[in-house]
């Protein structure tokens, strides 16, 4: 039977630890939150007082942190060691690509297999086992990550054979999720100064060419005026961060992905870092001084 | 038998005037081109030598131009006065609310009807009767231009009783749209700047959160190295114009649409204003260095 550490129990962790437990896996768990470790135990799941003790003898490690330094540090907290000689670790988090390079150098000296494994869909989508993830790496450490992608994704793109493959999709889909969402707060409150029904707004756009995926996800918050964090404003101003470091250091210009990320930044300085993505909404709002629903 | 003219035989107009042929309507039919009027003819249609001359009698006129200065030099052409006393006029062209109040005021001090009535869909689909219209005008406008629209478009959406209304939705859509666009094209350059294959960037991002009706139709453009124009560059130097104008007349910022204008007047700047709006990816991967299709 084969032994799957997750480290990380967030919104998307906690979700693939379930997933991988339904499939049948052998699963060790650990989060920095005692309360979430807590939690998992509650629900029958195996939480760990470490990443390290979570990783013993495990033949796949997945980590699902926030970021890339994050990740870095569980991977120098003693996890690969105590793994199983040859275990796969599947990165989750979404990073530049060279990171993602160095992070599998980190990983391959030790012995173990590296999968550039970032995520696409939410927290109920991880839940339900249904991710899409945009993979690469060796064919090795990808067969080593199946039964793992499996259970955690209905759709596993194999985009290359090396690490940084995946991260750099990752990053081109951040790139347009970021700006289509600050587009999509600007156009409504825009039709809201125009003095348009947003409801009304909302049915005809989700219906014609000035549609998007987030869009139409991210405006239906709006129009509830629901702001309690499906997905948070910081973790735009983090992922176009990403896309504008990578710019800059490449020489290339992305002047709309510049613009979309000051819109998060004003929205994370005026206090709603932590709130919905859609609060890029609310500052356009209130800057205006018009009224939406919740605002 | 209801007597509809048609002023300005375009992309769209033509397809207008077919369809409303096709529906069973009389239809005279005036383009500034000889040419096009020509062709008109030799598809059976009736075309005539001005636009007066195509509204006599007509109990609707529709008008398919550029913009709203365009529409205002039908109007002031005598097409009003030729008309049949209590006509419905029905404007197409993308314009600023008030534009399109003010004309309105125009006609209705001629003892005729305005509806506000600007399009979405492209060539295609104006030619297969299959449009979208975002109209608004009083009940009397609207019923009056009921056959009228029943020919021209599937879906007819009635957005309030005052002009200036559909061209404010229009408006918020082409906010959108144009956004949209200019994101796409710089998100796949920026893919084909990490090395990845853009086709399966294509694949992944169209079944991912970062997809929009834009990214999916105009990104086969740019993957089949294909700069025909299905809509022109200077189509959203003119929209993105209109939103950019009403933002500063009403003291309302739109960053991301200001952004997305500055990238297709680059476009237009280097010379491919009447290339397919799809030509902003050349831009980028002219800037860059990039190869792309057909670049």
């Amino acid at each position: 039977m084969m032994k799957v550490a997750v480290i990380g129990l967030g919104a998307m962790g906690y979700g693939i630890a379930s997933s991988l437990r339904r499939a049948g896996l052998e699963v060790s768990a650990f989060d920095i939150s005692a309360e979430t470790r807590a939690r998992f135990t509650a629900d029958g799941g195996d939480a760990r007082g470490s990443a390290e003790e979570a990783a013993d003898g495990a033949n796949a490690i997945v980590i699902v942190v926030v970021n890339d330094k994050q990740t870095e540090a569980v991977l120098s907290g003693g996890v690969l060691a105590s793994s199983a000689p040859g275990a796969v670790l599947l990165s989750c988090a979404t990073m530049a690509p060279d990171r993602a390079r160095a992070l599998a150098k980190l990983v391959e000296d030790s012995g173990r297999l590296y999968v550039d494994a970032p995520l696409s869909g939410g927290a109920k989508r991880a839940a339900a086992g249904e991710l899409t993830v945009m993979a690469s790496g060796s064919p090795a450490a990808l067969a080593g990550a199946r039964p793992v992608l499996n259970a955690m994704a209905t759709k596993s793109y194999i985009l290359g054979d090396e690490p940084g493959i995946g991260s750099s999709f990752k990053i081109v889909n951040q790139l347009l999720a970021g700006v289509h969402i600050a587009a999509a707060c600007e156009a409504i409150v825009f039709a809201r100064m125009l003095g348009l029904d947003i409801a009304k707004v909302y049915e005809v756009i989700t219906a014609s060419a000035g549609n998007s995926w987030m869009f139409e996800d991210r405006i239906q918050h709006v129009l509830d005026g629901d702001y309690q964090p499906r997905s948070a404003v910081d973790i735009f101003t983090k992922d176009l961060g990403i896309v504008t470091d990578i710019s800059r250091a490449s020489r290339f210009a992305t002047p709309i992905a510049g613009s979309a990320l000051q819109m998060f930044l004003m929205t994370a300085s005026a206090g709603m870092g932590r709130d919905d993505d859609s609060s890029v909404a609310r500052l356009y709002a209130q800057i205006a001084g018009l009224d939406l629903p919740g605002v």
